[in-house]
């Protein structure tokens, strides 16, 4: 079976079937990364673009080796050794990008809707892979994948985001996500990082961090994206760590079995200690390596091609 | 059939035969983009290098692309990322690529010429990916791919070429190529815009646009390269737009079905209107379509491999 | 036959059995640059990781091209694209990449000791493409390849290391590994770029550089890493060039047959005239053409695949 849709912009209008196909997907893929030829042939001949305007190790690495263990064809551009630089609009670029007949863009851009006008201009799949503040499905995918994995289900369960809300597309695409999914979702963080229209998400607002974790089975940390605030939202990181760091003594609150996550890169004693980071609750590596399973699920099952 | 010549540096020197069987081997090759699987094995274990000494989306992109559809590989260098920053000069770095036994060697560089140093030192194909201000020969090779397909040829047809003629090695290359393939060439832009040597081109000069695009077959609109003039030559974008965008108004005095193309990236509203840049006499996604195919051809046409 | 080792971080604790198998392989690999058709399929469905924080041509494109040789899936990441611009560590990054099961990672990096922490951490081979002033073991092996071709061994050779040994890791790594191999070393440079615990290193220290080449079988000459040096450790570059610049009238003083190295990139006239780097006693781009050898040798004899 294939997706009934072009494009994944993000997770606000895909239904639990569809997330649930893709999850079942992305579990059956994951295990040709463990194999000696980590190769199959189901992609051979599609060419696959990633578009990145934003820098990223971990995204754009994914999405290429993702490609290329289905054998398809990976094009990386990013602004700096790109056009971009000559003041081309993202509409002439995409419309460029399209007339050399790929089969799928991958975008990042610093625009919040950047790959919904790629999507409406473009006969090609679009997958986000981050819009601004705005979403970044492959991530939710890959943490909702990840929590499967441990608990087996996510119907019921309660998650904890903390961090940025407001500026974290990746809490955002994870409370779309983990709602259809039928989890429970808490966000925590200081007032000046929530969202004004937080109350309509169908979540629980913390402040108190102990409080917004006590009992949870997932915790999710989210990263202080210190490159992006140019005036300071919060007194000092110092602070910031004081009242929302995840250390030892915060998590004794959760349940025994909570999982840790943290969608990287890490500020480590910002946003999550060395010892919660790397410690048996985390399954921050887990997160990455189901990120290439999640991001192949996607290119084959938004692309036509062989089946598996 | 192959080319018997070892490098495509520019269109002065290239023959209507030559030019012929490049956009006859583009013709047959282009529906290899249109396949489900846009690959063919007949240049596999090739090793084609773009070395990009200026930035570029679409020509380095419509290589790298060319290439793979063709199960070459594709090495990709620029600047940022090399030993250029140490300081090399273009004639080792040419020498150290060569004794890496790559198949063939696409440059850009912003000095007019480096492309045929290559070739004179190198065993290996050059193909000139745009040199200074000098030539640019895959785009007109596509310019000329994309006239013929919708005109079903270029004999006899008159083209106005217009915008920065002096600093464009579009137009150096496209002029070569025209007369070559048996087309009148009309030049038109500002005098400080006119190559000094334009007198002996073999095209009509210039300096009204009304007049230089009454009746023609195509108009070929310039980038003004904003990016390479230090010093204005030209009062204000303002003031050139007035004179030289070719707008729905200014259009009427060509032929009823005329042609309009434009390299990329465009400057909308500064040498093209929207409505003509996205309007029916349009091209522009035409030529990038076709540039794949061109660039298809010279791999195919300059290197020893399977038949078609 | 395979290394029994998992990863190559320098040449101080290779082994000169090991040497020979690396060397043995690679000339058996060098006739596939050679090929039309210059590809096996060896490593298909492996995964290289080239993870460069500083800026290469030669010895990013040299892994790259040796690891499409043998159909591998090479994946390039530099730290301008990357989400090391994010501040995140080292540790973290390499973690994140080892949790997408690539087969090898390469790195350079600026800090001595960098690939060591890697290979501690990651259950992947790690081959070091330089680390700071410390090993750049590839580098050495094929200086010793082209030694060995020209000379038909490398026991009992007398070779000259000239220039910056202090900050040199090509000297160091070939010091290691041409003891190793039963040459006698010696190096010629300034005080100020010998490095304190030269004596210590089993080689001839030299301040003269006709003394250092007199008799010598082999002459090694250094970059002098301009880049590197943020304040000067010699006068002048005009007069560090007329002591150590490689230059005809020195090199009648070594043996007739003398071979002339450089890793480049070269800076002509500084450390090495330009009619010494293009004569006849040079083997500067035999080098370059046995990186690509070397390098798919070690590809090769760290993964399991396909015996060759």
């Amino acid at each position: 079976m294939k997706l009934a849709r072009k494009d994944i912009l993000g997770l606000q209008d895909v239904s639990r079937e569809e997330i649930t196909l893709i999850l079942d997907t992305a579990d059956s893929l994951k295990e040709i990364s463990s194999r000696s030829i980590k190769k199959v042939p189901t992609l051979r001949g599609k060419t696959v673009i990633n578009l990145f305007y934003e820098p990223s190790t971990r995204t754009r690495t994914s999405f290429e080796i993702a490609a290329k263990r289905l054998s398809a064809d990976a094009i990386n551009i990013s602004p700096t050794t790109s056009s971009i630089a000559k003041g081309e609009t993202l509409i002439d670029t995409a419309r460029t990008l399209e007339s050399m007949s790929p089969d799928i863009i991958i975008i990042r851009h610093s625009a919040s809707g950047a790959p919904h006008i790629l999507a409406r201009l473009l006969s090609q799949s679009i997958i986000n892979a981050g819009d601004g503040f705005h979403e970044h499905p492959t991530q939710a995918l890959l943490d909702m994948l990840t929590i499967r994995e441990k608990k087996g289900t996510i119907e019921g369960l309660t998650v904890a985001i903390v961090g940025d809300i407001a500026h974290s597309r990746v809490a955002r695409s994870n409370i779309y996500g983990l709602i259809t999914m039928g989890a429970s979702v808490r966000v925590c963080g200081p007032a000046l990082m929530m969202p004004r229209d937080i109350g309509r998400m169908g979540v629980d607002v913390h402040y108190d961090m102990e409080e917004a974790i006590r009992g949870v089975d997932v915790i999710m940390m989210l990263r202080i994206q210190f490159e992006r605030h140019h005036n300071s939202r919060y007194p000092s990181t110092r602070e910031y760590a004081r009242s929302y760091c995840l250390n030892e003594a915060k998590i004794t609150g959760a349940k025994k079995d909570v999982m840790v996550m943290h969608p990287g890169p890490i500020n480590r004693g910002i946003e999550i200690s060395p010892e919660v980071a790397d410690g048996p609750y985390s399954v921050i590596l887990d997160q990455v390596a189901n990120g290439v399973a999640v991001r192949m699920a996607l290119l084959y099952l938004l692309l036509p091609g062989e089946q598996l």
